[in-house]
């Protein structure tokens, strides 16, 4: 089963490389932390402000290329938790098929921030999560 | 007119923000630099060395979402030259269709080096780059 979250804070912090975000449910309050590198951190906060760039930037261009193959992206979902990793998919629909690729966590919340699609979390994931954190 | 031209060097000084990379052309002598941020030159620097990570990187997934929708790298190009920043598209070849899409040169290159797919950039660019640099 999976949980729809929305990406609550991102926490910045420029002495260290590993950044956090905060994800949490839609409907209900549990919540846990996501560990990402600085530039994917950086990349996630420009889109949450609406900062536009001048030129496209990698997760625009992934999103450009989705489109321009005549895909849509339907949703983003993390399913697994394996050793402290997150491991993420995107959705993406085309035609009649449902193409699902793997990325990192960061990746995928990136996207869905861009195409405003909603971001899934496996409840196992959350599970685990929420009872490493708490 | 496209030359061809290949990734010469990939200079990382990691005191400053911006990096170098350096492409000369294939059948000829003529190079330029472009600058990139850290985080591209670092991408392009793994990929030139084959260096794997153990899950798909922005890059990568690029890559992927190519290949799982149907399309396939046919090369890239650096094509124009404004106010000293450089412009390029991936040409991505689907069905009977060449498709186009806007993106930085670092993101070219880093995926020209991914997919093995040559680099092409037009005359008149590396003409005003070299003499940019000359």
């Amino acid at each position: 089963m999976f949980v729809q979250m929305q990406l609550r804070r991102i926490i910045i912090n420029e002495i260290q490389d590993h950044q956090v975000i905060l994800l949490r449910e839609v409907d209900g309050e549990r919540s846990f932390p996501i560990v990402i590198g600085v530039f994917e951190a950086t990349s996630i906060d420009r889109r949450v402000r609406g900062i536009q760039s001048p030129r496209p930037l990698t997760h625009d261009l992934v999103a450009a290329c989705i489109d321009r193959l005549g895909g849509e992206l339907q949703d983003v979902i993390i399913n697994d938790l394996r050793d402290h990793t997150y491991y993420a998919k995107l959705r993406i629909r085309k035609d009649d098929e449902l193409i699902e690729i793997d990325c990192r966590p960061s990746d995928a919340i990136a996207l869905a921030v861009t195409a405003q699609v909603p971001i899934y979390v496996a409840e196992e994931v959350i599970e685990e999560a929420v009872g490493d954190h708490s």
